[in-house]
């Protein structure tokens, strides 16, 4: 049982609040600027917006449990009988990180078979690592936790592998207006997914306040990143291509 | 502990409630005309429909806290154990004032480079501004107040500085049928802008009932003119300019 400050449980329950408003109004511009790419990007766009939208769900969803699953009594925090499912973050990442390698993969607009192979290793990699995770992040024995993180780094290695090993001529390939940006998104993607085994590893151990405290504000901040920072690279990317595609086709 | 008359209570329930309409219609007002302005401008009028989304969300959540922190006994006010999370304003400001300040940048259509390095300045400035105001707000210390709220006014001031000194000479050179607009945006951000400091230190020192309707109907008027009433204005700089665009291009 873990004991929260009225402080650490406002900021939690604030920190969901927070990023989930800011997931739906991504979804918002991501979807209605898909009007400003050409046809070729308007997947792209649209699948930024997926992401976003579901995790604007899945934030909506931790913060109506977290909010149930405790109460205050006599100026301090209590655990009621509904426990956190902080699961929805897992429910959340099992759909959108697959969509996020994908989104990289498609805006570069790579031959059909290429975007196929590398679209799926990468995807299948990305359920691997959330995976394996997975049952590290529920087990209470630390060994597990250990084990099960380690496991799960094997396949972001790979993603890693594939990125700057795999991608790399792909990208030194692309059309100059975008080549600068294709190379952020894919730094940022390594960048900032490898702040979630950070916290992972952190997080080992520690059960008090300032740690989930800590667990959750940084999985918040990074999901922002991953997915609404992220999604605005690709956009941008999306937007200086069509404008290119536009300008060479005299429209 | 604040007492509140039931009709103090039931004015300040309204008015987020209000202010959540508002702000939902205006959203709504916001991202379907983004249809009627040329492409340049679309991302400037959706961002301008965030604000007011972010800010629908905010409210709606306030009012929710709201009702849930009093309960009506024996025709009086009594606090329930959930206490009111006024903090949802912060959640709101955080998000929406960098936001406004990148609306005013955005519809000016300077060169790339100063686009950047303005809207970065004027956001980091904004974002100071909220967060060094905020300790004030949640202390009861008298001096804590007033040290944070004269440190939030650093910033401001910065932001008033970068929005006549900065601007100024680019407010001059914007086309003839924007100019006016554009110089009435910013003095309409300044002037409401500096209705909130009112509000925080007017409020400083009182705890009554009065003391808090003024200061949540205060805050919340200043929201609907700061983000709808100026929204409304960018997005008639957004129009008028996308007309010009379309007649200098003949279509």
């Amino acid at each position: 049982m873990t004991s929260l400050s009225i402080w650490e449980f406002h900021l939690i329950g604030l920190s969901f609040s927070f990023c989930a408003s800011i997931m739906a109004a991504a979804t918002a511009f991501f979807w209605i600027n898909t009007s400003q790419v050409t046809i070729a990007y308007r997947a792209t766009v649209t699948i930024t917006g997926i992401v976003t939208f579901i995790a604007a769900y899945n934030y909506f969803r931790l913060f109506q449990s977290w909010d149930a699953a405790f109460t205050l009594a006599n100026g301090s925090v209590k655990e009621t009988s509904a426990a956190f499912q902080g699961i929805f973050r897992y429910a959340d990442w099992f759909a959108t990180v697959p969509l996020l390698v994908i989104e990289l993969i498609l805006v570069m607009r790579l031959p059909a078979k290429e975007t196929f192979s590398r679209g799926s290793r990468l995807a299948i990699a990305a359920l691997l690592m959330i995976g394996l995770g997975y049952p590290g992040t529920v087990s209470s024995v630390t060994w597990h936790e250990w084990l099960f993180g380690a496991l799960s780094m094997g396949p972001f290695l790979w993603i890693v592998w594939e990125l700057y090993i795999g991608l790399g001529d792909a990208i030194s390939k692309q059309p100059p207006e975008a080549r600068g940006l294709v190379s952020i998104a894919r730094n940022t993607t390594v960048l900032v997914w490898f702040f979630y085994p950070v916290v992972y590893f952190f997080h080992i151990g520690y059960t008090g306040g300032i740690a989930v405290t800590i667990y959750n504000l940084g999985y918040t901040v990074a999901d922002i990143l991953a997915k609404v920072g992220f999604g605005i690279i690709i956009y941008m990317i999306a937007v200086r291509k069509s404008e290119a595609e536009r300008r060479s086709s005299g429209a």
